[in-house]
């Protein structure tokens, strides 16, 4: 293992931005297609005002994907929805799925979802100084439940690997809604 | 390994202070005989004022200490000096060498010192949103260079393990002391 020089990023505890930022990956609607239940919504929005920008992951160093590292980000997911399902991420399994993560939020309001292979799902609501923990076995994709950019800062080990091919097959039992006014969680006609 | 419901705590972005909380370890000079350079200061301030709570450490949730869970905490380190050198934690190396840290600044102003076992010393300052990460090898010591209550969060590998008896024998090559009105890394004269 290669020694690392220790080295320090600065979070912006009002949009979740960091600095200085090595690497940004948009997640644009079309990044995301087949993922929220109402295909027809999605469609309408990238023909009628073009390719909506999701969420952001902002990147300080990158890393060495290796045991023992801890890897680190901060996320921004804009406010909106795709027909009534809230904005959110793709979310994923670690390939090695006994690896947990943790959150902290920074700005704003959402939640993590959480789910077993059995269907399982668990929500947890996260707002500023949130530590949400996404314990070995969870797939986890949070939303934004809230009118304001929500973003948060993610810790998780080295060797943990992502498994996004998983929820882009199944999706997630439950999705988040906004029905009379606030967030709820409900059935997810499409689970597979 | 054992399934773990998701859970979250919330962290107080004022004073690092985190609820609902399962353990505090507070950390008095007396805890930390020997590890300041000033052993004549420690003796007079124990005598005098009694014995000064120097840190302490909130835990929300004793999750296991083992491979892929991601442990965390958050740390208040009260202001002070003992002699002329800075409130600092106690410091130590992780069992497993190569296990990295990340620390997220809460609230006050510190910086984190770091060293290789051949003495090498490198020192992170550290405030609100500052993420500053502890690679592999590297032991991690806090200290808060302001006058108010240093806080942050810590974010570490369930398998790394503590060492504190390498340092409590050796010490920090560098200790951060008050100076001039500033702080400042100068050589440590008991560090063997």
């Amino acid at each position: 293992m290669a020694l690392i020089e220790p080295f320090a990023t600065q979070l912006d505890l009002q949009t979740g931005k960091l600095s200085p930022v090595t690497r940004i990956v948009q997640r644009r609607l079309s990044d995301m297609r087949g993922m929220y239940a109402d295909t027809q919504a999605e469609n309408q929005i990238i023909a009628q005002e073009g390719d909506r920008l999701i969420y952001e992951v902002y990147t300080a160093t990158e890393l060495p994907e290796e045991e023992g590292q801890v890897l680190h980000c901060t996320t921004i997911i804009y406010p909106g929805k795709v027909g009534d399902e809230l904005h959110m991420t793709k979310g994923h399994y670690h390939a090695k799925r006994d690896r947990g993560e943790v959150y902290v939020g920074l700005s704003g309001e959402g939640c993590v979802l959480l789910q077993l292979e059995d269907g399982t799902v668990r929500s947890v609501p996260m707002g500023p100084g949130t530590a949400a923990y996404v314990p070995p076995y969870w797939a986890h994709r949070t939303v934004n439940t809230g009118s304001a950019p929500f973003s948060f800062f993610s810790a998780w080990p080295g060797d943990a690997g992502h498994d996004y091919a998983t929820i882009e097959r199944v999706g997630f039992a439950k999705i988040m809604v906004w029905r009379d006014g606030k967030a709820v969680l409900v059935d997810n006609p499409r689970y597979k």
